[in-house]
């Protein structure tokens, strides 16, 4: 089973499961997500997706569980705060108490925001993060905290089988056209020969990840017997404005590269230690940047009609 | 409205309430409070009560409500973490949707420990908290950073007229006898001539205020109009250690200080900045803590039969 499994890194992931052999359940109440992005499985007699949010109870039979469903970029989750939290505590709640009755494995899809802005750099695992809990992104950031809370809650009290990934910025084919994240919007920005937008003065950092390579790191996760969090990104680290720079090369856009008022609470840097995922479950990345970006880029042109 | 109506806390705001003359309702599922604490009350035209989970819609008219439904005490709310966590998440959504609905404003009884084993001493209402997400304390503070985060969403989003108390710990006559804390675990070790069990070294420091102090507090907050959090609390700090010898002393007992084992994520500091509480709302604490300890003192003789 894969929530969210219509969403970009979803459909990535049920792409991979199904080539696996796997009977593939999708649930997805389609907030961010788009059926298109699964069509390519509708029929296949390993596949089935229901329209479902995972606020509500979840009736089904399975032995895994990759539970993704949370919108992801500012824009979406700051459009309505209160069903992000819900989302994320009432969705991770069903999922846990399916996982107990039918003894199924869960992988949750926790974040980098977990660590918030952090005081300490790169991020190891046991950092325990600087979250404004009263600011903008709070409700995504402390939502994902209260459900790798309830993870482990679960863990201890029932016994449910867990794994928790810790997932940095990452991007490829069928992202979100207009999700506002900065990988979308400078390539669809320099596409069409606009000016690509720099949040603040572009020198606050984040390290970006393919998909494919997040892909691969989850099913390694889900694979091991590792239960404790791990992140999986990649630990090349940019500044927003020598990634616009790339993007404006690669691309080469006429636009020029502009400066907006800095976002609100916005990270300041931004890089995995993944020292436990290479240790733990024998992950790294191994796409580079240039070349996942080739692949989007080429996606973005085919798609921006 | 006052929600844990029938706890520690919220039974000392009714009497006050009460004697000033407000209708009060109380919302309580006595999960951890006793109808004895409000039995005072019972049958007085002004006050009602309604055993009630706030996890559950919440069906009332009313202009005021102070919203403390939560269990407060380590081994309470450890005993079943994934309720602890529903209580403060739905509870709080339920009271904000009902004050949107009846357009009243509403108190969220948070807690000092939003900022978890603080970095910065004496704590301010400007830090962004040091918590562990997965650690065994994290269902209570990030249930409660999480309460806080809606709070501000329903303010933004749907204009609700919040205000925000981060409570420090308090003490005072109907603390639970067998809650496990501090204060009630020394006296009532030291009235029966047991041994004062300090976890850890005993130099962890807490500040302990006098409930009546936290319930003049709570009222003048809800009456001012700053909507921000604000601390509440006795800026006086112990270390458990002298707070042991204290309560030794003035109680007499035979009993001796032993050290058992430190508890898990336990903070080691702890202690109000209430700059803020003096300057937007006017507060101070009026009590010594000599002079709560002896009532509570007083309490404790009386109902340890
Ligand atoms: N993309 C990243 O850079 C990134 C980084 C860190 C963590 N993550 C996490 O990975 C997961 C997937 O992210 P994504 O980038 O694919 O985002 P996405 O928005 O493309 O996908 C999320 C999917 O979840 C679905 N969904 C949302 N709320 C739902 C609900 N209540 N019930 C059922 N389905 C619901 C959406 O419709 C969508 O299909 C998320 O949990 C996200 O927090 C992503
Ligand atoms: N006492 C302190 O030192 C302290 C410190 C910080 C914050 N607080 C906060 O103050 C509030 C009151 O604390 P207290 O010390 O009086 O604790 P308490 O346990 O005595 O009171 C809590 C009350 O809430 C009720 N309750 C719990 N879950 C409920 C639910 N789901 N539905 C309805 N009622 C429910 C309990 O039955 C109890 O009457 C709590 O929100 C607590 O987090 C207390
Ligand atoms: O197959 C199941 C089993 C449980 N749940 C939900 O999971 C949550 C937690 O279930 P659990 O059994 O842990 O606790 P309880 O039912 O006691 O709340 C509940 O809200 C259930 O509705 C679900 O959606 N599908
Ligand atoms: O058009 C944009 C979109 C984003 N950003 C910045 O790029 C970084 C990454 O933003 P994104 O929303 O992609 O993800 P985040 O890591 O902040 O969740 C942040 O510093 C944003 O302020 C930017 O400069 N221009
Ligand atoms: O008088 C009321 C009004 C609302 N709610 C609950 O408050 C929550 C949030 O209500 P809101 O109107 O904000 O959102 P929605 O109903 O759209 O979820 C819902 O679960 C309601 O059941 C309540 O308990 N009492
Ligand atoms: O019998 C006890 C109970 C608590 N404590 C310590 O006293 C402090 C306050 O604990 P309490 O549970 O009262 O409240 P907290 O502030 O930790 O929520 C903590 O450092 C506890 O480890 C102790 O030494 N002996």
């Amino acid at each position: 089973m894969v929530t969210g499994g219509a969403g970009f890194v979803g459909s990535h992931l049920v792409d991979r499961l199904m080539l696996m052999g796997h009977q593939v359940l999708v649930i997805d109440n389609y907030f961010t997500g788009k059926k298109w992005n699964i069509q390519q499985w509708i029929g296949h007699p390993n596949f089935e997706v229901i329209r479902h949010d995972v606020v509500d109870h979840i009736a089904a039979e399975v032995d895994e569980i990759y539970h993704l469903a949370s919108p992801a970029s500012p824009p979406h989750y700051q459009e309505n705060p209160t069903k992000t939290i819900k989302t994320n505590v009432m969705g991770t709640i069903n999922i846990l108490g399916l996982a107990k009755r039918v003894k199924a494995k869960v992988l949750l899809a926790s974040t980098s925001e977990v660590y918030g802005d952090p005081e300490i750099h790169p991020q190891t695992e046991d950092y325990w993060g600087h979250v404004n809990p009263i600011g903008p992104r709070a409700c995504y950031d402390e939502g994902k905290r209260v459900a790798e809370t309830l993870m482990y809650s679960y863990q201890t009290q029932q016994g449910v089988d867990i794994r928790v990934a810790r997932i940095f910025n990452t991007f490829g084919p069928r992202m979100n056209l207009n999700d506002g994240r900065v990988v979308s919007n400078f390539i669809i920005q320099s596409l069409q020969n606009k000016n690509l937008t720099i949040y603040g003065d572009g020198s606050q950092t984040r390290s970006f990840q393919f998909v494919h390579d997040l892909v691969n790191g989850l099913i390694k996760l889900m694979n091991s017997n590792y239960s404790m969090p791990v992140n999986i990104g990649n630990p090349r680290e940019f500044t927003i404005l020598e990634f616009a720079k790339m993007i404006k090369e690669k691309t080469g856009t006429s636009g020029k590269i502009i400066h907006q008022p800095g976002a609100i609470d916005d990270p300041r840097r931004r890089r995995p230690d993944i020292t436990v995922a290479q240790e733990k479950i024998g992950w790294h990345p191994s796409y580079s940047v240039e070349k996942g970006l080739d692949e989007t880029i080429a996606f973005f042109k085919l798609h921006l009609v």
